[in-house]
Order: structure tokens, then C-alpha cells, then sequence
């Protein structure tokens, strides 16, 4: 097992990665301050590991809540649902609330617990290799609206996350790809050398193989962990994170929730933004191939929806909550392994990106 | 005009007290840092100072957001209509939140600045004399759930408080002495210095007279800013302010929300908590008349509803926010001038307050 921690002064946590840590009690129950907890998961996580998370919590009060699956109830309603359960379980201000499954159960679980009696302790039990990555760490928790992603949340931090790279055995390669796209984005925006072991290790990833996995999970994580302690509450540099993702929500959005995976939309969304720093003259035309074959080696999409058009992408990237007074910035690749935000791009460019699909 | 502080460290924010204060726009100015704002406010008090509020925001782009008046509306489903009026006017993370109305208007309108974009600025300009001496002050905001009070929440706390006491020249007297019920919990858990001055003085107050209410607002919320920089997030002080409220949310929930108004179910509430702490032996039997005769001459109601049975108050209650791990504690009184929080109370005492009905 791995340790890292997210460092946020009394509000540090730590990130277990390892196998097998769903059967270990002794990592969770330090966290469970009080006599009660509830284990939110949806409708294909919860036959598969239900069981063995409440294994570890005999003797306190247990209830669970299962979600329908998918980005499409990802919802205020479906929220809704999570706080009547509660309440019908007597859940107070100590109960403990687990989030086991992919990124929309870890986020609608997050804010449940940010908003349940204005605050509970939860943990994060992510089972995709895109929540372990990604979603779970950092206390980004929220829900979507019809008019664009992530829209209503809250930042909102965990008592622990615990990743058992075990559960991705039970993961679909779709999921493995998306997953794999938001790993692929950490070397892209600041850590060249695990970009270089990634174009190496791709093969290896995508064959599933035990080594690799950890390894990119691990890095990933310390990624995100030193990023997130440096700018909890993004008013920096921790919008490098959405490197694709003004794009890809957009895609999302556009397409309707749950029709293109988040790790799909983030993987065309990023080749967007790396065309559009090739048209600034920041990425070569090479470097643009570079990025388009990784995300390609990951089977994953590359092109954007021909459906949605140039005017629908600039709607809904005009919510974005990289907007600020009107203004929306983007993050481009300064050159491969160096992210940067900015509003100064030409929008001509942009245009000539959004109108080529 | 009178100014308190709420201490919370980077936090910290500014109460304005007295007339006129909706025309000096140099006082709300100042905390609004994008260049757009969004304006929540009801139907009953927008058509009243919504002009007034506008005309301090030139050069801003604003839009206003007018809900349907009442606690049956302080729900999730209408808060998602202040986001889906945000996203329609493109408000984004810059874009600060004013709420301009009552208690209602103040929680949601402050949960939904909680929650737009994980968190905007906002600005609570409370028009109601329950909402000038209580819920503006301190950051509880949030919404109800058909199962409990104020369920769904945040800790989440303005950058001002902007509190014209001209405004209650429009409020009603029924919502006038719902005020006056907060007033008098201030007296009753910590101020009796306080308390002796409302005995003398309720009658002024009543009258509406203008010194009267700006120095009974002005020790409130002096009292309130107090309380909430010691303990922001309740872990213990801050609960005292809660006298009455346990029982007066089991009364609000039990007979609808809205049927009740929130500070009449807390004046009824508060003298339940009296005789509980006379059944406890704390107050005697003259203490127990001196609370219900000091509401009596607010003209609020002190005998719970006919209607509402002890059992349905022990359901209602057993969901209050102050059940730790299955425990309630109550906010009593050892003395007049005293509150006190507690689970160690006699169930059976509590039974029979709830059984005299």
C-alpha cells in the first residue's frame, strides 16, 4: 500500500492506493467519529462491493443509498433522493457518508455530505480509474444543471480516500479509456517525464497490467494532491486541471449528460485546445500528432461531435466557470508538459477549431 | 448609522445599521468585485425596494431574480430556479448575490451563493425584523426539506449585511412580532441585562417606535456577531442560539411550513423549553410566567397546536440538528438570562410538556 497526502492544514487527508484495502477496516474506522454512516453507490457498484465495505463497519449504525447509474442523474433531483434517505435513517450531524463508486457518486455523495445538516464527514471509495485519479481527491463536489456541467457544488474536502486498484478488475474498457485520459492530462499540463513513461507504457495500461496501473494512479494522485494543496479553491494554477474540459463539458453538455463519458469528452476536448495552441503557434504540428496518438493509444475519441456547431460550443462554453466578467479563459499547452490558463488567445483561432468538426 | 463587526478572521464582514441605508450605495459598493450582480428578492418585497437596491448598481450588469413569497417555498426546487436564472443571464463566478427580503429570501438566496459555481460573493439586505436580527447574521443558510427544517445547508457567510430600518415601515405586524421573538431569545439565553430593558420597553417596540427597534437590532445582532465568532460552525455556544427552536421547527414542520410563522413557532417553542426547565426545578413558577407574559405582550402565540401530537413532536424532533448519535440535546434554561445545552434532561419531564398540550 501507498500513502499520499493531500496537504490543507487541519483539513489534511490522506490517499490509501493499493490492493485488497477494501477488506483492511482499520484504514476507514479511524475516520468514522460517529455511531452512524451511510454508503452512497449506485446500481452496478453496489452489487459488486456493497458488501464488503459494510464488512468494515460492524457495530456502528449502517444505512445505504443506491443511485441509478449514469451522468444523466447526476441531478438536484437525484440529490434530493439522498437527503430523504438520510433523513428517513435518522442520519445526524455525525454520520459518516461513504461515496463508493465512479466520479458522479463520489461528486453527488461529496456534496450530499457538504450540504446534509449544513456538514458530515465522508470518505471517498472511488471504483473507476477516472475517480481514483481524478474526481476523488481535491473536494470538487457538485451536481449538474440542464444548462451546464458541475454548475451547483461545493468545494468540499474528504476525511480519507481509498483506492483498492482491485476494483477496476470489474471495470469496463470504455471506463478504462476515459479514465485513462484524465491520467494522460497530468503529463500533458506539468509532468513531461510521466508523459514520456506513459507514450512508453501505454500498451501495458490498456492491457491492464497491476504495475503499470498503480504507477499511473500513483503519480496521478501525487499530481493532483500537490496541485489541489497549493490552490484549494482555484484561483490559480489549479485550473491547469481542466486542461480539454471547457471543451469537453461543452461536449457533454451538448450531447446530453452521460452520452459521451466525461474521459471521452476531456480527451477530444484537450486535442481541441492542443489544436488551438498549434493555430497560436505554440505546439508544433508534430506536437499536435503527439497528443492526438496518445489519447488515440488510450481508444479514445479524438474528433468532436459533427452534430454539435461552432455557435452550440461557444453557448455553452460561454457558462463556463472559467468565465469571469464576461470573459472566458482557456487552458492551452504552452508546449507538451506545460499547461497554461489564459484569456489571451485569439478568437479567430478558437473559431477556426470549433468550425472544422 | 451604527456598524458591528463579525469577526471570522479573513472572513470577517461589516453590519450597517439605520434608515436610509438602501440610497448609499458607497456601503454596498465596495464588496461587490465583478462587474455583474444578481438581485434575489420575492414578490412581495421586490415590487417595494427592488428600484431602490438597482439604483445603487450602475454600470453593473444586473438581473433580478423574484421568487414566490413564503417558507412553503424555501425549497430545493425553487433554489433551482435562482440557478437556472443565473445560467440563463450568464452570472459567473464574479458575479456577486444580493438577497433583498426576509428570512427566507436571506437562507436560500445565500445557499444558492454557496452553491453557484461551488461559491460567489453575496450581500444580505434583510427587509424583515426577524431577518435583521437573526438569520442575516452568521452564514446559516440553506433550504427546507419536507422532512425536516433548514436540512440542506452551508456554513456560508456574506460580505455584508446592509440592514435599513426604514424598510420595516412595510412590514406587517404579525411578521413584526415574529421578530420580536428572536429579540427576546438574546435577552432570554445570555443578555439579561438585555431582557430587563425588552420587559420596559416592549410596548415602544410594539408602537414601532424608531429608537426602540434600531437599539433592539443593534443589541441583537451585537449579541448574534458575538456568538457566531466564537463558533462559527455550532460545535458548541453557538447552539444556544437555538432556544426554542427545537421545538418550534417540530411545530413549522408538523403543521406545514408556512402556517406558523417561524418566530411564533419559536416563541411557542421557547416557552415549551421554560417549562421544561421549570419541570427540570431551574426556573420557578414565576420565572415560567415572566416568559410566557413577555410574549404574550409581543402578541405571540405560547400553547402548541391542538392538532400536533406528542408523538408527532418526538418524530419531528428526533430529526433536529442537535441529535447527536441517536442523542437530542435541548437548549433550556438554568435561570432567566441563561440558556443552557443539554441531552441530560428528564425524557419523562420532556413527555409531559409535550402530553399538557
Amino acid at each position: 500500500m501507498q500513502t499520499l497526502t493531500v496537504d490543507l492544514g487541519d483539513r489534511s487527508y490522506p490517499i490509501y492506493i493499493g490492493p485488497g484495502l477494501l477488506s483492511k477496516p482499520e484504514l476507514i474506522t479511524p475516520f468514522i467519529k460517529g455511531k452512524s454512516t451511510v454508503t452512497v453507490s449506485n446500481e452496478t457498484v453496489a452489487p459488486l462491493y456493497m458488501d464488503k465495505v459494510q464488512q468494515n463497519l460492524q457495530g456502528l449504525k449502517n444505512c445505504q443509498v443506491t443511485l441509478p447509474d449514469g451522468e444523466k442523474f447526476k441531478t438536484l433531483e437525484v440529490l434530493d433522493q439522498i437527503f430523504s434517505s438520510m433523513l428517513e435513517n435518522q442520519c445526524d450531524r455525525r454520520t459518516t457518508l461513504l461515496a463508493l463508486g465512479g466520479g458522479v457518486v463520489g461528486d453527488m455523495g461529496g456534496f450530499a455530505a457538504a450540504c446534509y445538516q449544513r456538514g458530515v464527514n465522508f470518505i471517498q471509495i472511488p471504483t473507476t480509474l477516472l475517480s481514483m485519479v481524478d474526481s476523488s481527491v481535491g473536494g470538487k463536489t457538485g451536481v449538474n444543471h440542464p444548462m451546464g456541467k458541475n454548475m451547483i457544488g461545493a468545494f468540499y474536502q474528504p476525511q480519507c480516500v481509498l483506492i483498492d486498484t482491485d476494483t477496476l478488475s470489474t471495470l469496463d474498457d470504455r471506463e478504462l479509456s476515459a479514465g485513462l485520459a484524465e491520467v494522460i492530462k497530468y503529463g500533458l499540463i506539468g509532468d513531461p517525464e510521466f508523459l514520456d513513461w506513459l507514450t512508453k507504457n501505454m500498451s501495458a495500461l490498456m492491457a491492464r497490467e497491476t504495475d503499470a496501473l498503480s504507477y499511473a494512479i500513483y503519480r496521478s494522485c501525487q499530481n493532483k494532491a500537490r496541485v489541489v494543496a497549493a490552490d484549494e479553491r482555484e484561483a490559480g494554477q489549479r485550473a491547469l486541471l481542466n486542461l480539454g474540459h471547457t471543451f469537453g463539458h461543452a461536449i457533454e453538455t451538448g450531447m446530453g449528460y452521460g452520452n459521451w463519458l466525461h474521459g471521452e469528452a476531456v480527451a477530444t476536448g484537450t486535442v481541441m485546445a492542443a489544436e488551438l495552441s498549434h493555430n497560436m503557434g505554440w505546439l508544433s504540428a508534430d506536437d499536435l500528432e503527439f497528443v492526438k496518438n496518445i489519447f488515440l493509444k488510450a481508444n479514445l475519441p479524438v474528433e468532436p461531435p459533427a452534430s454539435l456547431s461552432a455557435d452550440e460550443f461557444m453557448q455553452h462554453m460561454s457558462r463556463d466557470k472559467k468565465v469571469q466578467d464576461g470573459v472566458l479563459s482557456l487552458v492551452l499547452l504552452r508546449q507538451l508538459g506545460e499547461g497554461v490558463l489564459t484569456s489571451d488567445y485569439d478568437p479567430q483561432a478558437l473559431r477556426a477549431v470549433l468550425e472544422r468538426q
